[in-house]
């Protein structure tokens, strides 16, 4: 079942309305991280919610409880926004989530204008933080069902919304909503799959699904020998100096080509199939592309299945910094006396924190124990999270394929994600049924960077995509 | 020529008004780097000239221009203070170095008690910044000064002396000052020996003369990639990472054992002879020792005479950070785009920096060369500075063994530094006379840490050894 022409038609002869109503979004500057604008995102909040009960979609606004600050301090979280919209047992119910906090953004981080004024531009690019990243989408459900509020039209699904206010925080207090809620009884119960809008193309050229995310594990070990920091003049070369164990610890994980060394963690992923392989290579996506992306020709492989398979497919392990040691500019002629390397892992299944923990902790102890130091060695797990890979081939994938051809006459690019949306998770857990990673923005969009945007076309065209699957998916058949 | 009794019995009754007067100067925070503190060093090079001029030494306040500051801005140089007493062409001239300026310090840092107030302790210990470095020995000088002027007594030897406002901050102006000065018509010119009295027994029990220091080559590695930086989960197993590659090439450059790897450095360093080993066989100086200073059982060594070779006879090379990573508490999964390792070298003859620098710039290539990425390595070589050994059997030091003997009724230990003073290879290379090191504090003083002491007895009996070594300086038998 297309969606009408009608509403096509209705979502191009109102875009201008769209983009207006976008930008009064941007405006509230709902930065989660900040404290100061905790405020904002409460307004961020109240708005969306006269938003949607204007088009008539019940609401809920859900009390979080406090968030503990790192100081021990508490602040109030913002309300999770919870809506359902349609009850008829004939039809599907799809959960849809998103959420209304933004990073921070400030001019004088780089912006070419105000950061909470949505710039439209000549080129199409709607400029603003939050346009992309996750406003936009939210916005383009909310104009779905200003279409069928306006023309008096049965949605063609049955709607549930779970919009928050605090993941680009950490998602605090999400998961036990999340948890109570898909229980029977709660607002998420009887929820047949879920779209979450919060990733992007490849691309700014390919539509995409996302069927893949990896997980991560996030260690970092502390070395530690003298009971100050000392000075090399008087002691280098009398004691064991805590940076050189850690230096050589961390130099023993990862290979240049990306390898992990620790014995066990690559041995525990299986090697990808024919069909799998063919995923790949139909992927728009190029050695160039990966190069123009990082602003430097410096990809591991040559071949661009191996490129995207150590993006999507495979782990990695990336050294991230060491706290402890000298880290300004200049120089200065320290021992520091404890350090502390950290590393994480991205995993894929079969992997999870739970499998890869140990391996670490034994592989850096039994390193250790080699290099015969008289210092001390602790591997601490700071957090993980697993790895999630669903079936591509599910209806509500085989919806959103459908609308992705009907909107923009081409199939496509189905992707798994090198990082985490830790979200997509609970949802799968919680509900046990089908999740779909539905994105709208590009590939540039620049999500959590300066002059973050959203193209008009993806916005519109993203609108009209939205409404198709959720038509596509009252005609699947099962 | 023993030191006149008298002159032993004066200092001894007058011990409470020298450390009133030594009171006095660390009353003043002459904190050379600190620019808000930059007239305090001035006010404290014309109180200790006024002090000077008060017991008959002549004395000539240098302007030394203008220190250009890291922003590319001026401040102006604390004077130096020149001074000569006596020109008896009969009797041996002695150039004495000391600094007044000091290290920073707030009572905030762990003081416990104001910094900037000397505190006497029932124990001993003369508590504030600058009572051992290096007020406290500048000050032993004036209290002999004192003896002979208040006695009428010709000193047994002409003096010259070269006081700094500056040489905790890099002693800015000071070379060219001291080549200038070292000419044919200058203050230091005819300068038979050099006495520097700016360093530390090993322990807290034995005096010590000191004949050589290490050098030090500075070294900042740059590994630049991407453009900016990257999220890990994005691009982790994409991309070379600029980490990886740093922290490969950091493991390569020293062993455990303290060993540098770097062909050719280690290689440049002759054996030890008989004669050392039993230096350093007779030195007051433990593993325990070594351990307690470090505050942990992390010596590398099990043998005395490898554990002392290992700071003072033998290079070291330690890696002190990374500029450019993530070096904060916490996790963040940054894959960061440019990365500096900065480590250090401590030279010992005949080892330069200039000798070092290709050794380490080739290896360093070399092993980059070796791990195929597509990241790009530059080589900084930062600073550095030659090491300096003298003759422990020169006249200036048997002058101060016999002091030694005198006052402290031991034979002193002969020590080399681990670490630098720059202003002795000045004095060295431009007068081209021996220099003693003649330190009149103990190693547990904590000359650039918190609660720095200098013991009563330390202060006293040194202002003994300090006149001593003058007496004996005129009766050496050359």
């Amino acid at each position: 079942m297309p969606a009408p022409t009608e509403f096509l038609d209705f979502v191009d002869s109102n875009a201008d309305a769209f983009i207006k109503r976008l930008g009064d979004a941007v405006a509230i500057p709902s930065i989660s991280g900040e404290a100061a604008h905790r405020e904002d995102v409460e307004k961020m909040a109240k708005w969306l919610d006269e938003q949607l009960t204007a088009v008539g979609v019940e609401t809920k606004l859900v009390d979080l409880g406090d968030q503990t600050l790192p100081d021990g301090g508490k602040l109030k979280l913002p309300p999770a926004l919870l809506g359902r919209i349609g009850s008829d047992p004939k039809k599907k119910t799809v959960l849809l989530y998103g959420h209304f906090d933004v990073q921070p953004a400030r001019k004088e981080d780089g912006w070419d204008s105000d950061p909470f004024t949505l710039v439209v531009h000549e080129d199409g690019r709607l400029v603003g933080r939050g346009s992309t990243d996750d406003k936009g989408p939210i916005l383009g459900w909310l104009n779905v069902l200003q279409y069928h509020f306006d023309h008096k039209k049965d949605l063609p699904v049955n709607l549930k919304f779970c919009f928050e206010g605090m993941e680009e925080s950490g998602s605090d207090g999400l998961d036990d909503l999340v948890k109570k809620e898909s229980q029977p009884g709660g607002w998420f119960h009887g929820a047949d799959c879920v779209c979450i809008s919060d990733n992007y193309w490849l691309n700014t050229r390919t539509p995409v699904l996302t069927y893949g995310l990896r997980g991560l594990t996030y260690f970092s070990i502390h070395v530690s020998g003298p009971s100050r920091d000392l000075h090399s003049g008087v002691f280098g070369r009398t004691v064991h100096e805590p940076m050189t164990d850690l230096i050589a610890l961390m130099g023993k994980l990862v290979a240049g080509d990306g390898r992990i060394l620790i014995p066990g963690v690559e041995e525990m992923v299986p090697p990808p199939t024919e069909e799998e392989k063919a995923i790949y290579e139909r992927l728009d996506y190029s050695i160039e592309d990966i190069e123009e992306s990082a602003g430097a020709k410096i990809a591991i492989a040559d071949d661009k299945i191996d490129a995207l398979m150590g993006r999507m497919r495979f782990p990695s392990l990336s050294l991230h910094g060491i706290e402890g040691a000298f880290d300004g500019s200049g120089a200065k002629t320290v021992i520091p006396a404890k350090v502390s390397g950290k590393f994480s892992i991205r995993l894929v299944p079969p992997q999870t924190p739970e499998l890869i923990e140990p391996l670490v902790t034994f592989f850096l102890e039994s390193e250790f124990a080699k290099l015969k130091s008289k210092n001390s060695l602790t591997v601490e797990h700071l957090h993980g999270g697993k790895p999630w890979v669903t079936d591509h081939n599910h209806w509500n994938f085989e919806a959103a394929k459908a609308a992705t051809r009907a909107v923009y006459n081409r199939e496509p690019d189905l992707t798994r994600e090198g990082g985490s949306i830790p979200v997509t998770l609970t949802f799968a857990d919680a509900l046990g049924v089908n999740v779909l990673l539905l994105p709208m923005g590009r590939g540039d969009d620049g999500a959590h960077s300066t002059n973050e945007k959203l193209d008009r076309s993806n916005f519109i065209e993203g609108t009209k995509l939205l409404g198709t699957y959720l038509y596509e998916i009252a005609a699947v058949d099962q």
